[in-house]
């Protein structure tokens, strides 16, 4: 008798094929799922090794529309960030391949879901909680956690002993030197050879960036426009592309070529633990940089200054922390969608060489720049006295402060 | 009878001659100054012109070692960045060419200071704050706002015919299309021709950077050493620099054969207008990414966080406004030195048009990362079953977010 | 020929009366502006002794409903509070008067607004900030910043010396040893003999509450009803109120009798001087702290502490400084109203000698709170051994300071 | 053969004490520790039960001195409250009490520490992350959350149950109605009858005030000294008290008979449940309040506000999720002592039937404060011209939002 069904995050690697095996093994019915989110794939090989391996159906779903539309273009309208440099490629796509499996799981009667993850990643938080906001009943079955797998499997010798004995076709024997998440947003790069954070990764290791040091001499121009603070047209090559995923795509084309947005950074991860991570994210480097120079012209200074202190600094780390199907996430999305009604215009970039250089931004709307207003050569509306009261008013405190640190004998 | 004697801020060039003879005119007694913070200046030039025109003193003081090391190094450490790009070049050496002016005031005896800055710019602002700051009783004579001058000489014109009508030698009549300000963080452009935030600026225009398109074919590669977060050695080319001028200066160096650390945006300056800046900040550029790169290593995550959140921020935002000589930029700088205590180690990186790379760092303190620990196959220290429990107690409230975004019938 | 139309902010006292008539002097046309904004004030006497001066015009306008429903209830919605402690009475009332006033100016073929405003407070740059938002043209006379005026009337003396020689009636010629301003939501008093802070105030000065020390003996419990965070309906006496005004004037009239919501601060005005203010705001104390105690209930633990750090510190402080009319304000204000959706329910309150006590509270959506949960004996739905990996996951980044800090030599 | 020694956080009471019974049961030895932070407490009693009981030995510790001076007097100086009302009485008296077990622990060669917390609350989670922070080896017994000890003791009747069976005294077999935690700062009262939260707690439930509606009909006016931030004197009734204890003690003493500082709420727990506390905390609140008060008179307006934001919101915060022993509490109390160097003065409060009023504050070295400056009769040292400057560039930014939601046809 079947102890329920699973729904089984099946990527047709070697690490998800023993799980699905011992899920089987262990009494389990298995529903594969594997989300389309613009990742390099034999998609009908995925699908036929998982009925091969005793799958009772196998679901594929293309999400790279609501990826691209919910997720990363929100990510570029907030500029978002972690720890200064990370652009959280994977964090985007967490939320909505949970959403769908979840989806799978339900039209496929599942109580349980199953993944993957390892135990000291982010992905098991991302995915669980993601998981579990949606349907606080879901049965979730983690098997790097449950000590009646990690134990049996302590290696990758283990799984391929195992694959071996159970049938499971193993392409290549050889591992991976280090482990990939690709989708449409980056690929990243991590464990294995990686893990010393002093070694730089292998040259060859990049997959959506070429080298930048082989880029082309020639540089290329391109235009993005933006409307309410998301991308809304590509110009490049004389083409326009209007469509959303099309933008993307021709963001990362254009990205990979020029070798833009390599990243090695180490950074912190939610558990507490430091890891080291090399991402390549061609296209969300240049819309971000395109955003945020728009932004520069049509958004209100303090608006700003709050919205970078409060909306992105805490957007990005709700997202990477797994958070994004959270009150507080809402909330501050809130906040981000609000700040984005005047943030219409163009920006004209050239890419060269692993960089983008903004040439110039436009916009129709906003009024708020002025090259009247702000030659230093103009007097138009503007009565220089002003600020010399504001100067005045603003160094009543400061006075104090000076004359105190004085009296004090200490230096300025 | 004098009026008293004025301590002014006199580059040499038109406008500052032009108001030395002014000063002179209204009755005043003159001690021109000028701070060397690196910037390109034919130093006996200058003082002979403003003794030909009637100083009665020129004082020049050579900065530049507590501009790199109070200024310079203190923002590498905050990471400082204003509005997501800005390095803050000349808000940072404005604090120590106002102190030292307020210095050599008191030396000479003057009852006032004087500057050049325009009437809508930051620059008065922030002059202006540090010389109250510093003397609350100092008396300014800011021309560009009083009347009796601005209304006199309403453009360049004016200027000239002044200049000729009072002997004040000009070596060229041909204006600089944009105005720049030149020191050894940066140099900035703007004004002028550069008001059109659509066009980019021109091609000879950046003096602290060669053209990345024309940068050597071979990358550069080098080492940067921290202590408490601030560069203490620079390893390139075989040779080591340890003095912090020198350290400055070597960055400056290879990052303009390389290109590196152009920006152009529009930005916000404190009084509420808009303006369009350009700026190159080689040395800057390269040491910040190197700092950034190492806090990875060796910051708790979470102090980190907050860091960013309220430091990185604030000490950005009160530079760019010109609130150096405050209590809040003290009481800030407090906590970004404390955060910094262990901010110990070395970043190698790759320089290459226009661009750098982090190629690997470490540290010979932090334990904060351990290759193993944040290895995916190791178990050592490591209980995954506890991660089970810590999504499990994140997951309570969001649990009760879903079920109670399901009851009204929202969409996750 | 006139100079042109004045919409004058007149309240009938020695200061407006004394500029209405120098302003007729100067040679304008006045139009008199009058808010009830729920202070004691004889509106008819007003209007005849503005005719009596020779104003063209007078207009009082009842904005009470606006001034409650738009502002005093935001701010409980918001649980505004300036440094801690000021309820921002005063802060509150000034955009609604201001906005009607330019209504009135406009109405009235104005080209000039003016007040009585001093040249030192806050509400002079509440006033001008958002006359100049809602009609960038619009030009300001504000006399007691214009030497013309403030250099003629020096002191209380003078103003009675050109009222007497200008036939402006004076009822009584005794100056109120301190200023006041009185609205719904609180009075306020400062200035002369409060202007010594460490001296309390005279024990008859209050208004809007009796002594607390003579407050009835019999506590009085009242409840008071809130959707979406703005209070709906109170209940005190065996009578239920849910107009907007006559719930705050119930709750003004059981907090007056009861002593409740004095305070007596040195706050920081925006122009960054100090200044001793004492306020008695009855209502919004009892208000405030009724929905302080609601969102203990019913909102999400996360969401209220970035509210209470982001919206509450900020919206407040931007009131203050007399930026209602502002897009960072608007920016804020969108957030705080998107956090209220689920604060509705009931709270109790018990009010005697000065205090407001909170009885109980209830909601009847929120789900959030559960008796059953919270019970330290139930383990129904929750697993005591998910904590243990909670605290375990929490502590890898705490093992690694304290070992650190072992390894310093530097105690815990 | 022994497993090992255990230190056991042990109060005498029938939890502890079947804990105690039970682990020797399991084969261990148990040092029982027991900390006095000021609780009503029958020491002798406490430690000869536990002799009784087969505890190798008691250790109690007198740790108010460091708890007061620690905590309580750095909480008062940074103004902390939870969720806008709550003090953290609780929060404040874990640290100490767990670095003093942890001490026992060591000089006692236990490698366990134990302690009866349940498995829902906050406590747990603060003395584990303390224990693991202090000593990362350390290895922990939390019965309530092992399944072998609370699936055989699933409520109070189990444990009078076996207290009988193994020779427990149990001095009264009637529950309390809910479970209280005692100390210098406060009396908290939870869960039981409590957990109703619409209904008021019992009138006699209050044991650290006495009911305000019966408190002194005469009011006690008392002085408060401080010197950087922290209470030094505290007079009343004539004499004096310096010595830290003894001023908490007093303003305890005199808080009680007011019947000041009690408070119900609904609070959220770290771990994500809600919970209603009351708490009644006499000396806290009176002290935080003068302290508050001091501030408005001598703290620059600037960094308090900022101070306000992120250290009063984070510390209270880290302190009540146990984060005391944390790198990210340590930079911000750095940042805390910091502001403080100058808050020296005194508070004259009046203490009346459940209210602090404050009558007066003053400083011997504050310049910030200045009747004359503020006086907004003088135009000492002031121009109001420049009040208009101020205004006018503050109104830059401004305009051209009124400009662009006229255009929008948006009301302001």
């Amino acid at each position: 008798m079947s102890k329920g069904r699973v729904c089984l995050a099946y990527s047709g690697g070697l690490d998800t094929s023993c799980i699905l095996k011992w899920l089987l093994e262990e009494g389990y019915e298995v529903v594969c799922f594997l989300a389309n989110v613009g990742q390099e794939e034999d998609w009908e090989a995925v699908k036929a090794k998982s009925a091969l391996l005793g799958a009772a159906k196998m679901v594929i779903l293309d999400l790279r529309r609501e990826f691209v539309e919910e997720l990363c273009f929100r990510a570029v309208q907030c500029n978002a960030q972690y720890e200064g440099r990370y652009l959280l490629g994977t964090s985007l796509a967490r939320p909505v391949i949970a959403r769908a499996q979840m989806k799978v799981a339900k039209d496929e009667n599942c109580q349980f879901v199953s993944h993957g993850c390892t135990g000291k990643g982010n992905d098991q938080v991302r995915f669980e909680l993601a998981f579990l906001t949606i349907d606080p009943a879901i049965k979730i079955i983690a098997p790097w956690r449950m000590p009646e797998f990690f134990n049996r499997f302590q290696g990758r010798l283990d799984l391929l002993d195992y694959a071996e004995s159970v049938g499971i076709p193993v392409t290549s024997t050889k591992a991976k030197p280090y482990s990939m998440d690709d989708n449409l947003a980056h690929c990243s790069y991590e464990s294995g050879s990686l893990e010393d954070p002093s070694q730089p990764p292998p040259v060859d290791m990049w997959t959506r960036t070429d080298d930048p040091e082989k880029a082309p001499n020639t540089p290329q121009d391109i235009q993005i426009f933006f409307e309410k603070g998301l991308p809304v047209k590509l110009v490049a090559g004389g083409k326009e592309y209007t469509d959303s995923v099309e933008v993307f795509d021709k963001a990362n084309e254009i990205g990979k070529i020029h070798g833009i947005g390599r990243i090695d950074i180490v950074e912190n991860r939610f558990i507490g633990l430091k890891s080291r991570g090399c991402y390549d994210a061609p296209g969300m480097t240049i819309l971000r940089l395109a955003h945020l120079d728009l932004e520069g012209l049509v958004m209100d200074g303090k608006v700003r200054s709050l919205r970078d202190q409060f909306v992105t600094h805490n957007w990005s780390e709700l997202l990477y922390n797994g958070m994004y199907f959270s009150p507080e996430r809402e909330f501050i999305e809130n906040s981000l969608v609000f700040s984005q009604q005047l943030v219409n215009g163009e920006v004209r970039l050239r890419c060269y060489k692993g960089n983008t250089y903004v040439l110039g931004r436009s916009s129709p709307d906003s009024k708020l720049y002025s090259s009247e207003e702000s030659s230093m050569d103009s007097l138009v509306d503007f009565s220089p006295v002003d600020t010399s009261g504001f100067i005045n008013i603003q160094a009543i405190r400061l006075k104090k402060y000076g004359l105190q640190k004085a009296e004090a004998g200490e230096a300025l």
